[in-house]
């Protein structure tokens, strides 16, 4: 809302120093700061409210080390994520940006079922919490949210790179200007993907045996896609969140290298230098994603070993979700399973533990285990590993899969 | 070396595949990668060999809970962290660039001495390692290195940008196409400074009161104070390297700063987008740091708490110093205080607690203290924060102080 009321100055009477907040860079800044202080200023408070309202998270006794000392620990501390994403976003970022619009929505939407997951955990003392069909269906209708809209929405294109040398050359013959992305905004299911050609895919090309009605029916493949994602990463951080700081950890990784992406997909210097999609306006997303990194680490001042509060779903739910659908709209959803590779494994070894464990149980009589236990960080901590070194090598596999991300940009 | 081979088939007969050596961006992911692997797959012997050489530090008993645990804790590790530093660097980097040769002297040298001090504590017995008169003559003849290297050599320029709106206007006026730094590479004592006009200081003027000569005399200014500036941060690192992890995690946030830095400076592009002094050559320094942050990375695999390795003076007066002179190399050495204000902080706690220690002898007869117990890190402990907690708030505040010394570039 500042950034409208400076532009507002700015537009009507030239008010001095307004200008500044036309600059995503200033604004994204802002924001990070923002976060900043009201997590950890206002953490504090919260955190002595949540333990009065005695929200102690109820802890499933697996017989670990240390685990009963945690028996009290306040939970539903995502809410001070929440906060600290949504009122940076608020105040400093174009609210009329419908990838902003689309942000805000999923924040709040997801927050909510977390909530609601939470509450009936802790002040209805079911340890079951919200029914596990109503998390899917709320799954389900933010990705037809999101899928629809970036399929239907006149707002949300792309800028075509003109690669083809031909056409370039017939343009500097003709003596014009050759300026990268000089083509039109065009409606588009291209999305980011390594290893390809021109590193793009076009979700269409999926279904191109049907003819040429492929364009219209792209849809069809694209949002089924889109829940899948959600639901996969919002899980994975719900499997994730197991040990202090973790999920919060390998969250402002990724989160950080979703900033960096937003940033360069949104600026055309960039895009051109680094031969990657142009998509106009995500560059407003920058801001939203700085929110989210300065609450993750914010938070991490609290969550880290040994943690004072703990998210919860409040948070874990809506963490995932964010991450999902921010990587679909700036179109680098296909990287998810390098970035989030943690997620993934973390969600690989509850679903192979489980499947095996049916499996030799039907076939053998008795179930055999293939981890020590399921998510893979209690694995470790079963094999003797300190809680803050399991949680720390993570976030280093973390740094690197980041790393390897950005990496895979410039391969082809 | 595998750069200059790669060069070498690239030139004779176009061999398939070594163009792609002449890109930074390729180099520096290879030497994290290389220095990634050292680190993690040899490390583990290393710290074997290391343990069974019983090499371990004899901890100065500070009745500090958790403490006597680490008796017998391998030290020396920092030879790790060197190799890890040395070995891409001979790989991938350009071994005629005279910045890379700087960087390599400064990692033999300091290392060399750090690894007298470690050897004469851990094999003889004598506590007190290598006189410190020994290691202020080799950082004050490592400071005359640089700083007259930097002075004298030909190949250390700038080029200026040619920000007079007057000139640019007659340029265009005559016709000419305006580049930014289409100046001439010129010899400066110019350095970033945040805050200043055009974020520019050059040196001379700190003399120009002695008239027309300063332009030559301006190394007598110079050179002190990148004597000083090695000095502090190296002794700053050593400080801070008391708990698990603490200065190898902060140093691989301020190694990760710093690659920015020199990747923007050196490249022509960004350099102009946004708005900072271009140095030629100093891209290759980008390979440098990298190999530098893998190493940091790759030991805190080990190093974090509980740690099983510790760096020794091998590891922390060798990274301090690495620290030091690349943000000299780079012009970005006024930001030390910001960017290295964990180190900062650190070396001031101790500085505090001796002098008021001495002050209030002196004049009531009973020494008193300001802080529980320094360096800083120690008071918290004593105040009863878990080490682990302690370690990931530094490296908190350390990210903290990385956004800020990037968005100083940008204010003026």
């Amino acid at each position: 809302m500042l950034y409208h009321l400076f532009d507002y100055l700015q537009e009507c009477c030239d008010f001095p120093g307004a200008g500044v907040f036309q600059y995503i860079s200033f604004r994204a800044a802002m924001a990070v700061i923002t976060s900043l202080i009201i997590t950890l200023l206002f953490g504090k408070r919260w955190i002595r409210y949540l333990n009065r309202k005695q929200v102690g998270e109820t802890i499933r006794n697996l017989g670990l080390e240390g685990q009963l000392e945690k028996e009290g620990t306040p939970t539903m501390g995502g809410l001070i994520i929440l906060n600290a994403i949504l009122i940076p976003t608020l105040l400093f970022a174009n609210l009329y940006n419908i990838y902003i619009i689309l942000m805000l929505f999923t924040t709040v939407w997801l927050g909510m079922i977390g909530f609601a997951d939470d509450y009936i955990k802790v002040f209805r003392k079911n340890k079951k919490g919200l029914p596990g069909k109503y998390k899917v269906l709320g799954q389900i209708i933010l990705g037809l949210v999101v899928g629809m809209t970036m399929y239907f929405n006149d707002g949300i294109v792309i800028k075509e790179k003109i690669a083809d040398p031909l056409v370039i050359e017939q343009m500097m013959m003709d003596g014009e200007k050759v300026v990268p992305f000089s083509g039109e905004e065009v409606k588009s299911q291209k999305t980011t993907i390594p290893f390809f050609k021109n590193n793009e895919l076009d979700y269409k090309i999926l279904i191109s045996w049907i003819g040429e009605e492929a364009e219209n029916w792209a849809w069809i493949i694209f949002i089924p896609i889109v829940i899948l994602i959600i639901s996969a990463v919002s899980n994975g951080a719900n499997l994730t969140d197991g040990m202090d700081g973790l999920a919060t950890g390998t969250s402002a990784i990724i989160g950080a290298t979703l900033a960096v992406l937003a940033w360069v997909s949104g600026n055309i210097i960039f895009a051109d230098y680094l031969n990657i999609m142009y998509i106009p306006n995500t560059g407003e997303l920058t801001i939203f994603i700085s929110a989210f990194v300065g609450a993750c680490i914010g938070f991490l001042w609290y969550n880290s070993y040994p943690a004072q509060v703990f998210m919860g779903d409040t948070g874990s739910l809506a963490i995932g979700g964010i991450i999902a659908v921010f990587a679909i709209l700036i179109r680098k959803e296909l990287l998810i399973p390098i970035l989030c590779g943690i997620f993934l494994v973390e969600s690989l070894s509850v679903i192979m533990q489980v499947s095996y464990f049916k499996y030799t149980k039907k076939k053998f009589g008795a179930g055999k285990r293939i981890f020590k236990m399921s998510p893979l960080h209690h694995h470790f901590q079963i094999l003797g590993y300190a809680e803050p070194k399991i949680v720390q090598r993570f976030m280093i596999v973390g740094i690197m899969l980041a790393v390897l991300t950005i990496i895979t940009l410039k391969l082809r």
